[in-house]
């Protein structure tokens, strides 16, 4: 009798961002991907979002599979191994160097095993985990796709991908081994949902290189170009064209610098010492000498383009005359962020490139005839769309009936779906609790629900605080209250009448005899917030505060 | 002697919204569109943006002209009224019918006088201003151009527009008339920037009405076509490709029945009586029978649409086999609400088509191409870019110098320039106070900066209240501090010290004998400021209340 395979999504699906994939054979554990995701407007004051894997605290982890180095499958792996006995971190060279630095970081480079893996060399095996690994293109070098061998089945877990037959590694998509796990049969395949609302095929990162081609030859002032610091094919591409041009390389940003260094140390970017120059040297050089490559692409406020952008950055300037390409397209809530970056450089004196505008920018996902091919390539059983929002799980789901797979073989799960292979066929068994997890500040997970919804209401209307003092000595006289305002209608005349409605609550609660904190708090509470509505149709949050002398 | 003309733009630079431009000769003032602006997301809790319009304070305008129906072009109108004397409002038929059910909302029917003008009858005269009016086509009917005469020169302001040739009521920006008045000589050209940065030509209204012959005929289930409420012949396309498939047509969300009804009952739209149903009606037709236009393209929060989206809608719901279009596309701030949307439509079986995968909806206003048209047609002598962002002025900036304009005749005004037009030319000759006002609850005006700062600073971190009362009939005995935290992380072994750290204080001021309030504050806030943020890296609002018993 062969053991079942159950599969939970602790992130990634409903949402984009924080991918993170149980994969359960008994009492053994595999993770796939450790991601995070970056708050949003909801999220008021959090600094990073991580997926709830509370679910993993019970037992040791065999190991954590990287399918790449981004921060939505890498980000959370530190906050993971704090908690988590791992055996060891598999992932391919370029993932693993990238999460030694962040490992270094916090401390936790002793914390775990690192094991190099090549999609090319032969199988691994963890306890009962028998994986292959496929080369996948990706807007980062070194992605690959999981195919698990286990006695429940053959399952193929993409990861981010995308078919770029021209990448600049010339590292494609490999689609001899996809179309050969196909032909050996693959039960189910998990498989990125990003793009799968968009027709056609996604461009290929070379197509981006054509456009610095046609653009950089022909600037005269200063060129910066602000995209992800992770995609070091950009980069590379942006810094030869201004090479060939005479320009020299200026690396503006941390993450830049990081990122560029380890892909130069590992061979990844081959950037000449000599064409490279610190931003100060770079400003001291001829406009037309320059190429500024930064980070910023999102309007991320401390990020270096930002600061370029409000002339706040410790050496670089833009003038009339300079070229800003922004190289990426803003992920959905960062619009008004990117705007506003591009406006300011525009008043500065720069054009600016950017998506809408040029073809400056490629997505690294698949689009849907991309699935499509894949879908074809493999032929899976069953398919379980992941890595997106509802929407493009659905829209995955009809590619996947569209290829023939019948009703019963697709599973659009949520975070925290149990998914059961068995020899039998795939199902949601059961579901486990699967939330998100906060870092706010120094905290990890004390920010709570109920602190968002009073950010939330504090964020709308503001707070109002009455603050009162009753004398218990004194057989109960309750002081007129103090009113304190904050983020709210600044009207003098209507905080003079709140005043005299607190008194007349005073008042009449002492009268009554109410001495009872509670009490007096509730009605000071309803008689306050009734007249603050009635004024302002406004609910501030308000605080009464009754203290006994 | 010429008398100089002086335009003043007071909203609608810098920006997309609150359109409102003063046009001035010696004491006489007319205005030209007075819009609202949505708030932002740092808007916390405002509910609307108006101009700062204070410079019109000290005397009364001869009119008012409205060049079409949108809010922020029409929607600050009642808000100028209450505060300033208007001789007339002068626009076109639909534009007055839209501005009248919004006046009699706000008791100002009686304010001013309406003038209806068609843009095929002569000259109008107020005071030194010689008008006529251009017909232009936009994403709602009965638009138009400004041509004014005076003294001072030629100037054409042409408002939103886009130049499309198959307009569904046949009626095409008149190119002809634009020709004609290019070769009487323009001066100056006030022109719409909004789509300069992007390239070709703007589509057809048509084509949203081909994509609905498309879509609306192969669909068994409902289907729902959400866009702005203003966007007439949107609706009445839908509407009639809905009827001619056997469906009858339900009016959902407030301002869809209410525009409709206006476009109707003046014949802007030939929708027959027999082909209406209450949408509680078409729930209880069969699902391929209907077809509802409703509200809420842009995720607003009570809106139909939103409402259907979140299963809370009275009378609508969406199943299994339903298809929503949204016909438009989110302004920006808006796309996670409206990808919020699409998900739980989604999530409850409905298949959602929007424009980034279907084109099911073009653009109101005119691209490059068009712009460079625009500006063949008139050869204005200068020009003044108006109608967007710094980086839309600045493309269409760059748009008239290819035109030939001479960079002297250049002006990239802000909000609050005061523009000055001769018979020598265009120079901006000095700048006016041009902000903001915020409309919040019931209150205009009354929300000031510092409350927003407030807010926003409340929204990241949260509230930490310490109370305190000193005894000065017992020499100044202060009691042990109560702390109230909102908004701020959970941690009770955290305001467990934060309490142990204000009793010290306490104390410690107490032996000082320290009473008074004002510093008791500042060293209470200062302590617990500082260890807060020592522990948590956060910076919440902390308000220090001492009462003296």
């Amino acid at each position: 009798m062969s053991d079942a395979l159950r599969i939970i999504p602790l992130g990634g699906l409903g949402e984009v961002g924080k991918n993170m994939t149980v994969y359960e054979i008994g009492d053994d554990r595999i993770l796939v991907d450790a991601g995070l995701a970056f708050p949003r407007d909801e999220h008021l004051g959090v600094d990073l979002v991580l997926p709830d894997f509370s679910y993993l605290a019970d037992r040791p982890l065999l190991a954590i599979v990287l399918t790449h180095g981004h921060e939505d499958h890498v980000g959370a792996l530190p906050y993971v191994l704090r908690e988590i006995e791992v055996g060891e971190v598999i992932a391919t060279r370029l993932t693993l160097a990238m999460i030694t630095s962040k490992l270094d970081e916090h401390k936790l480079a002793a914390a775990t095993t690192l094991r190099e893996v090549r999609p090319e060399d032969g199988a691994v095996e963890v306890g009962p985990f028998r994986m292959e690994f496929v080369r996948m293109a990706h807007s980062i070098p070194d992605a690959m796709a999981i195919l698990f061998e286990t006695s429940a089945g053959r399952v193929l877990h993409t990861g981010d991908w995308k078919l770029d037959h021209t990448p600049v590694d010339g590292l494609k998509t490999d689609v001899g081994k996809l179309a050969e796990i196909g032909n050996r049969g693959v039960d189910l395949m998990l498989a990125d949902s990003t793009n799968a609302e968009r027709p056609g095929m996604t461009g290929s990162e070379r197509l981006v290189g054509e456009a610095f081609r046609h653009i950089i030859p022909a600037r005269r002032g200063r060129i910066l170009v602000a995209s992800f610091a992770s995609n070091i094919h950009r980069m590379q591409q942006a810094a030869e064209v201004a090479i060939a041009n005479g320009r020299k390389v200026a690396l503006v940003g941390r993450s830049m610098r990081k990122n560029m260094s380890i892909a130069r140390s590992l061979g990844y970017v081959g950037l000449p010492d000599d064409a490279l120059v610190s931003p100060k040297e770079a400003m001291s050089l001829p406009p037309d000498r320059v190429l500024v490559l930064c980070t910023g692409s999102q309007g991320e406020p401390m990020s270096a383009l930002t600061r370029i952008a409000y002339g706040d950055h410790p050496n670089v300037t833009v003038a009339r005359g300079d070229t800003v390409i922004i190289s990426a397209k803003p992920v959905p809530g960062n619009e008004l962020r990117v705007h506003d970056s591009i406006n300011r450089l525009t008043r500065a004196g720069a054009e600016v490139l950017h998506e809408e505008v040029a073809l400056v920018h490629v997505s690294g996902h698949a689009c849907s005839e991309e699935m499509r091919a894949l879908l074809s390539l493999v032929r899976p059983k069953a398919l379980m769309p992941i890595h997106g929002e509802y929407r493009m799980l659905a829209a995955h789901a009809r590619l996947g009936r569209e290829a023939g797979i019948p009703a019963a073989g697709i599973v659009i799960a949520e975070n925290g779906s149990v998914v059961e292979l068995t020899p039998r066929g795939v199902e949601i068994v059961d579901r486990i609790e699967a939330g998100v997890t906060f870092v706010d500040g120094l905290g990890v997970g004390d920010v709570q629900d109920v602190a968002l919804r009073d950010r939330r209401r504090l964020s709308e209307d503001g707070v109002l605080i009455v603050v009162t003092t009753v004398a218990l000595s004194d057989g109960g006289e309750i002081a007129p209250p103090e009113l304190i305002a904050r983020g709210f209608a600044e009207d003098d005349a209507l905080l003079d009448d709140l005043r005299d409605e607190a008194d007349r609550v005073a008042l009449e609660l002492s009268a009554d005899g109410i001495t009872e904190v509670k009490l007096l708090q509730e009605h000071m509470h309803d008689a306050i917030g009734r007249l603050v509505y009635d004024r302002t149709r406004r609910r501030p949050m308000i605080l009464p505060v009754v203290i006994e002398v």
